[in-house]
């Protein structure tokens, strides 16, 4: 089978990533940080380690800054449900975000009274900076945007945003779940405050594992509470981090493994990675610019955007197409709405959705070859 | 090392739990129910295996009642976090409970202004039931109990509870994360209407692994809102289950390393477990019997039990041995509170804690006595 979802979940996985977490889950099992002793200890590491890792990816302040969740979905809604909002505050948005954020902003739409901008981007699919700061009032306290649009790949100009931000006192949540370990992302650099991401996908991680790095306290409020082998005499999660953010036991073996990821992401070099995205990514938009029944969607600059492409085949529906990439040749993609309602609200896809196929750092040229070839083939058949 | 922590997490894991997830990262590691590609479908077979495996061994009305979450703590939360609960509603619990289930309650006490009554037990470390009903008024609407102590070991009589509570309204919620694969539960059969446990304890699974069952629907909000992969169109969750209860990508490895556990435990028999466990821990209450200045807490009948048993070995700290345990012996075990504080405050340990110690399947009557031996050494060495 060639894969083409990398931006469900990337795969292939670095070989090291199946050993790291085998060995997790075969040699020291032991629940991390809940235990002096010597299998407890070997487990906190691997997670202290992992933390360190990223902390310095991301230019964190440090890593306890780094609170690992079940995904990031998790991690978006510790930092979006868990920020302490009051009645009147105002969030800015995008159109271009997906559920795991525009679901819980809808709860504190209804249940906290929270106003929300939704801005729009332009012909381009492109987010331009003063139109996002004429939505900025007064009252706005967060901030938040994908970094890359799951749909038209679309990046989103987030250092900019960040600049114009300084003198207000709004903080800027980027879900970077399209973009860690494909786009160099440094936290202060780029003037992100929360950074929300999967482990599965760019980082080459496995499934389980989401990410929230907090720059500095915005006294989030826990959203799961629980044991935290630390401070258990108290009736409230401690203060401490990362306990606060994360009761209950870790996903050691997960964790392990995003290790693992990390490794395999720093040694080919995340700028490699882009290059070699962006190569497969041109090639893939030039050759089916030629197929005069497919419609790319997403900017037309390469700079613009990730190796996340939907598209949309004349006389098909989006589950036909993906259906027969994957019965007759045996290519992975992703038909519909990719959990990305707004999107496709604003593409004007919502009723059929698109197809979208997306690449990861160990696709070939060939195998995008063969992939034009395919949607070629696809195309003369329903044109016929 | 010799490990005696299985209430912290089983370990050894059984080999075939760390091939499956491997296994699951090489071959599948696509996302399970977020494309209809052929290997997004074997990653959701897996996970709806493992769904089917868990509603048939706790005989839940059906797979789309067992939702997957990272730990434990987590299905409890989402349990009580989200049950519809109003101001002035009561919840019956009692004082044995793990921090899991004790700041979760705090939280709903000092936010939704719910009254919780905490029942203690006697002076065997057991619940009467009359006792317990005592407590229960007309507006308790939650009773929650952990199936077996992680201090004490004692076993709740839940069968009695529910049958007690059949011509109540209040629903019951049990915390079997010390029981699940070691003591037989049958949802129906013992009258269980929320069923949380760990996937990484007695099922041996991995850790990234929880689990609660519904067994009818109780109205709960989901605590997570994001990608289900279906409804995308909607803003909030989709009615239907398990998606509404499980926002964001599932653990796939985790999940199928879990499936791997429950293989093993069923191969093995719960009944067959039970007895083994059994057997251990009569061999170390009559050990430790023996030892003047080595004082066991617990139930004392094997029946009222599992093989979880925390001592307090005289002018010594719990720290203190579980150190001398771990860098002299190389036996794991846990020192404490065990993240459960009013257990402590009860039985007057919350100063210094227990030491704890636990065993599963494979610790063997020759590991035992050495461990017997060990505290025998200790106890000697703090006497003189």
């Amino acid at each position: 089978m060639l894969y083409f979802d990398h931006a469900a979940s990337s795969f292939p996985k670095p070989k090291e990533v199946g050993e790291a977490m085998k060995e997790a889950v075969d040699l020291f099992a032991a629940n991390p940080g809940r235990g002096g002793h010597a299998l407890s200890q070997q487990a906190a590491s691997v997670v202290k380690r992992t933390r360190a890792e990223l902390a310095s990816l991301f230019e964190a302040p440090g890593e306890k800054h780094v609170w690992f969740y079940q995904n990031a979905t998790m991690a978006l809604n510790q930092a979006i449900l868990g920020f302490p909002f009051e009645e009147g505050d105002h969030i800015l948005s995008t159109a271009y975000e997906h559920n795991s954020v525009l679901r819980p902003l809808k709860v504190l739409e209804d249940e906290v009274g929270v106003k929300i901008s939704y801005v729009e981007p332009n012909e381009q699919h492109q987010f331009e900076i003063h139109d996002v700061l004429t939505h900025l009032t007064d009252k706005t306290r967060m901030v938040i945007v994908s970094h890359a649009s799951n749909v038209t790949g679309a990046l989103f100009p987030i250092q900019e945003l960040a600049e114009k931000l300084k003198n207000h006192s709004a903080i800027l949540l980027v879900d970077a779940s399209q973009t860690a370990g494909k786009v160099d992302i440094q936290m202060q650099r780029d003037g992100i405050d929360l950074l929300a991401f999967a482990g599965h996908k760019g980082l080459m991680g496995p499934q389980g594992t989401g990410v929230l790095i907090s720059d500095k306290d915005y006294l989030l409020k826990p959203l799961i509470h629980g044991g935290t082998g630390t401070s258990s005499e108290q009736d409230y999660q401690p203060e401490s981090w990362p306990e606060r953010y994360e009761a209950g036991t870790l996903n050691t073996p997960g964790i392990a493994g995003l290790h693992a990821g990390v490794q395999a992401v720093k040694q080919m070099g995340i700028t490699s990675i882009r290059e070699h995205e962006e190569g497969l990514m041109q090639q893939f938009l030039e050759g089916v610019s030629e197929l005069e029944s497919v419609h790319c969607y997403g900017p037309e600059a390469l700079g613009d955007r990730v190796a996340v492409i939907s598209f949309h085949v004349k006389h098909s529906s989006s589950h036909e197409v993906a259906m027969i990439l994957d019965s007759s040749y045996q290519m992975a993609v992703r038909a519909g709405l990719h959990c990305a309602p707004k999107t496709h609200l604003h593409l004007g896809t919502i009723q059929d959705g698109l197809v979208r196929v997306s690449f990861g750092p160990y696709n070939t040229s060939k195998e995008v070859d063969e992939l034009i070839g395919a949607i070629k083939e696809i195309e003369e058949a329903f044109t016929d």
